[in-house]
């Protein structure tokens, strides 16, 4: 087993100045339309406000290289409370669920605060020690995550709006109807697992290790829309024997009976509401906006189940990228704004627990805390979605939610034993 | 028992259209200085957010007095269902705990929307029936009480913030000494109680009718700052004889040891938040922001009780306003901006339960529901306070609040009787 | 006003003995029958086990009267812990919530735990100081509430058993149908409130004061289930018009459609569970196991109101009780066990908050805490139910629960206004 | 891979009219000694009455076995719906948090239950079919679990009892001291796992397959009390840096400073209570009543991790059971009454979530929701404890409780990656 090499690519990215520049200002772009209001207001606890993803990932870069810098005068020494997430080594913290309540500062404040360390990054860029271009890499990898977030965070709050704000109003075109679901075999016998090679990766992805896989198949797309609409006719929502027992205390106590943000036309059909508003479901797009509750009984519904995360990456990391297979669909992501639609890639659950791999150790220091304290009670997703800047995920990505959290877009694929 | 004349001035208000346009525009006077996320955010399921007083406010006139007019045509029909606070008979509406979540519309919009029915209400002015007029003056009355909630709410919200900005700076002159609290005798036999005479009164200050008060005493002043520090001090709320039992469990489990917005100093004293910001606690202000259980505690500790709501009017009702005695003070309020501030009246919590006068009946129609389906569960206030716009209370103004809630300018004058 | 005599006889009770060993008596007599499992356990936070009841009535002799003789040895040392209950003065105390999660002590324990208060309490009665001896009528007044509470307490938990328990199984004669509701005049002007005479009474029944009272009438008896049945087909219970606003939302979260108990008997009529069983509803009994917020709608949708307590104390002390008229049902008592029946009188909801009369005092010590603690939040009830101890209740008593509990025998009579 | 085969030995058990005989009595043992109230009382949602384990593990037999064969009549209809755990094929049932509340049925009540069902099962003994016959074993398994909760449901009852009832008091010998902590290094490669052979298995055992271990070492021996207690001096439950981020929210929310039945006796050590009643923690005794959280964070303050199950099983299965080693402590288990003692094995909470082995599925009708419905959200457990019945646990067996659970007989065992 090679040594752990978290949080870094190897050689070091080669223009990190110009990969800040980007996602930083990537970060601005998707916030553009956004009302002070809209960036403040923080719809649950599970969420945040715009304006809190915006100065959290600059409080990163404060608090993670600028703080130790000579010379770098904080932009507000009262944002190092504000704006911790979950940092136990960096002190007490302002209670997330109150993350909503900070109408002061304003969207320009933290906007202002943004250009104060981009500023002092751009004078700091020349003379990084390969440590603090590793903790520079990781910032921006975590805001490439907070992106993601800030859009399924102001999706939750709109759709929370009687008014149906569109964020991002366009066209549908219809999608053209899915293909019928087909099986691939997936890789048997041991199979090396966990990132390898050049680019950067978090450290839950390793170590790389070996792990035995038995016979298995793989459906070669994500369940559809039109494939859960039928799920839902056939009372699936009302029969406990696909359920997991959580789920089906889930789904009775908070009265669900179709994906987050469905909901009936009541002419027997389905709208959903997304970041251009309310709109028909599209019966071959990805289902998405389901708990993996939901998404394991669908599975049992249709005699299957979810594939491992390890039978995930191993047909992940096998496939041709030029051939456009199954992995393709998920990660063809298309940036905001402009071209970022709903149609596209989802997350897809599986079936393992998020628990670390063999000889996973955190990194010393705060940023130990990143993903190794979160190793409990969540479920393995991997893949894409729409809202993933391009570029962020890769096939030993291991994303990871509670298995009733919805608001992500977050959908399935099956996977089947032989001779089931 | 004369009729009840409730919601109406007799004779009508002489000029009803420029009370309307100085009523409206001292709502918007307020919010000067809010940006679009302090006018949105709510701070908890009891207040609401400015926006939101701006907009069901004016919902009020639409609602009671435009919509019935010829040719009117509502500015989004969607705010029939956004605005409305509790009357079942106008239908279903937005739920309370939500207001904070509607970042769209905007602040604005709400302003346009204020403009839109401010305009139709100047063409109606002419042309009003008795009806209609009274439903006005009735419309004003509850937007200077939205006018309190507005600024208590608001109030509520940025002492949340860490940062604790102030809504109106300002230098604090140190308030001179208080008199020693005096005693003066309380009327005592039969009295007259509720609203007589020409102005506006809310229905539930009626009927007028007579009640038998017994021999008592009332306090010259309310109770200060100063004189409530000495009852944290002597361990005030660390002695449970004092208390009322639902007291006592209440300040057990929210761990309530001060007044609502106090906090230690960290050297023997105590800072207070208001609207201009934190400041060391002025002893000679009379002390406010406390729950009826820790004014009845309070006035236990002090050997003495809460005042009926009935003493207080009868005190009220016959005190001569021009020497400036005891009703006086709290009703001397400053109108905001400018020379509003926080030194000022309180509303003083009675031991009156807020329950209908004999002969009370609701009105008809949605407006019955303005006071009457209250009278449950919460106890009376009288007075008027720093944030109750000048001209807006009365001796017979009854103002009532749940016995733990903290967030309004509520204090406390002492009553005592005669051989105790 | 002469000064307050709370919780004692004048001229003494001629045998407290004898007035002692039959009280403690009914209390053993009231639990015959009960299982160990059934005295042990509590159904809700609100109610307390039998055994609880059994023992706490106990240890108020234990603590306020044997505790100070010289001699006396305790039964056992930890059950000054267990069974206070709410006395602040006597120190900490096992929480309410957990009374039922003490299997041991068993009943049999707490039997001889009685015994030896009983044998402990007989020594002492030939030398009683007049302070004891009134602190031991005290004493039994207090044990005569507790039977009433162990009645509903034990009604509760057998209602939430499947199997419709009878603790008292009885053949239930149909009762004749009630004449129609006559109204009498009410007393008016200055009527004399509170306890006066010879008799033992709380402390919040005094001090004795003066109180004018309006004209009104009152219903020469209760509201029947029958009346109330015709409520519900009315749709009463999904009508917001009628409910206070507290009351509506605890029957929306609630889901209440009827009386506690009751249930459909599939075939459009209604079944309720009592002591004796599940039985048909009886049209002609008084209804019951109402909360104030029902009575109140339903006043209001019978075009009515509630009596204030006044009313109520000034029609009752004014009637001739050889003359049977409307405070004699109320009282009208059967023992138990044998002629105790579940048709009979129930407690009276009135329109009062309960707050203390003008010029009380609590006790000093802690017996203090017995009623005036309790002074917030909670509504009056007049009469006295048909679990309520022959004797115990009188034309002065004042009664008083939270406006949303339902588990005693509690139910209503309509007053009105003169010109209404 | 062979066909499951859960929930059936072969060769078939040679009697099984006389292991049921010997289960069954052993259940009774259980009891004895206990009131109606211990029997009935329920100290937690978690937990059930020792009554309802007595009843419930009837139903199973009446359920699956007898209500199928001619002639045989039920009890007690009404038991269907009473003693129906969580079987939904099965109807409805009574609510988990409520069987405490069921006063009657008496035990006595229950214990003609079972005779009944008893005597039944006897006559049926000699003509069973073979799926009759892996029924009644599945039932005898399912007995033996509920026999180690009626144990630690019975703990949890009388640890909230103030008088700290001892349930079978006994001397405590002080336990020889431990031996030093030794590592030995775990089975390495690929290994067999599930359960294999002639013996019974539940489905979640299997279906035996083939898993990848990586180089390890495990403990020799359980995580001690005495090193617990070291964990807690070093301030392990005040340092965030040890805990999942769940469980660290966790020990905050419910103040958790020690395992679960531990106080502190005053003098700086610790009292622990059992079933023996309160007595001193015995440092040389395995440390239980731990949740996963805590085991997590003690193995990472010693610089180790927990164990995958996969490394318990191998481990376990390899060892010769004459040796001594390792698993045979956790299995020395003293059968109840008499020579059972708190002094014994724990469960050994494993690294690994509770999920379902590759080609799993759960078996048809209602006890197909026995094991596979549970697969989300806890972790594994492996051994078997003190109060484990003898002959219950096997090395295959996964054992499986939240991780916050902290009422079961729950330890640790550490392991440790090469070269850490």
């Amino acid at each position: 087993m090679t040594a752990a090499r978290p949080f870094r690519s190897d050689p070091p990215v080669a223009d990190l100045a110009a990969l800040f520049a980007q996602v930083r200002a990537f970060s601005m772009a998707l916030v553009e339309g956004l009302s002070d209001a809209d960036a403040t207001v923080q719809s649950m606890d599970d969420a945040s406000p715009a304006k809190w993803h915006l100065a959290h990932t600059s409080w990163f870069f404060e608090t993670f290289v600028l703080r130790d810098l000579p010379g770098y005068r904080p932009f507000d020494p009262a944002f190092a409370y504000l704006f911790n997430s979950y940092y136990e080594a960096e002190g007490p913290r302002h209670p997330r669920p109150q993350r909503g309540l900070l109408t002061r500062p304003s969207l320009a404040d933290i906007c202002a605060y943004r250009a104060h360390v981009d500023a002092a990054m751009a004078g700091a860029m020349a003379m990084l020690t390969p440590d603090q271009a590793a903790l520079i890499e990781l910032g921006l990898a975590h805001e490439q995550q907070h992106q993601e977030l800030l859009l399924t965070d102001l999706l939750h709050l709109f759709a929370q709006n009687p008014l149906h704000p569109a964020f991002r109003p366009q066209r549908r075109e219809p999608a053209p109807p899915p293909p019928p679901m087909g099986w691939r075999d997936g890789a048997e016998g041991v199979v090396e697992i966990g990132h390898a090679g050049p680019g950067f990766a978090f450290d839950n992805e390793g170590p790389r290790h070996r792990v035995l896989l038995a016979p298995h198949r793989l459906a070669d797309r994500p369940v559809t829309a039109g494939e859960w609409a039928a799920f839902i006719a056939d009372r699936g929502y009302q029969t406990p024997r696909w359920w997991l027992a959580d789920g089906w205390a889930f789904i009775q106590r908070e009265r669900i009976e179709a994906p987050l943000y469905w909901q009936r036309d009541g002419e027997g059909g389905w709208l959903s509401f997304g970041l251009d508003g309310l709109h028909p479901v599209d019966p071959a797009a990805p289902v998405t906006h389901i708990s993996l509750f939901e998404a394991d009984a669908f599975a049992a519904w249709a005699g299957a189940r979810l594939p491992t995360e390890f039978e995930w990456e191993a047909a992940a990391a096998d496939h041709d990228p030029a051939s456009g297979n199954f992995l393709d669909a998920p990660v063809a992501v298309r940036p905001l704004p402009g071209d970022h639609g709903l149609f596209g890639g989802v997350w897809e659950w599986t079936g393992s627990a998020y628990r670390p791999y063999p000889g996973f150790r955190p990194a010393a220091g705060a940023v130990g805390e990143y993903n190794g304290k979160f190793m409990s009670g969540q479920f393995v997703l991997r893949g894409g979605s729409c809202a993933t800047p391009r570029g962020h995920a890769r096939a030993s990505y291991r994303n990871f939610f509670y298995p009733h959290q919805r608001w992500q877009f977050n959908g399935l694929r099956l996977a089947s034993d032989p001779c089931s």
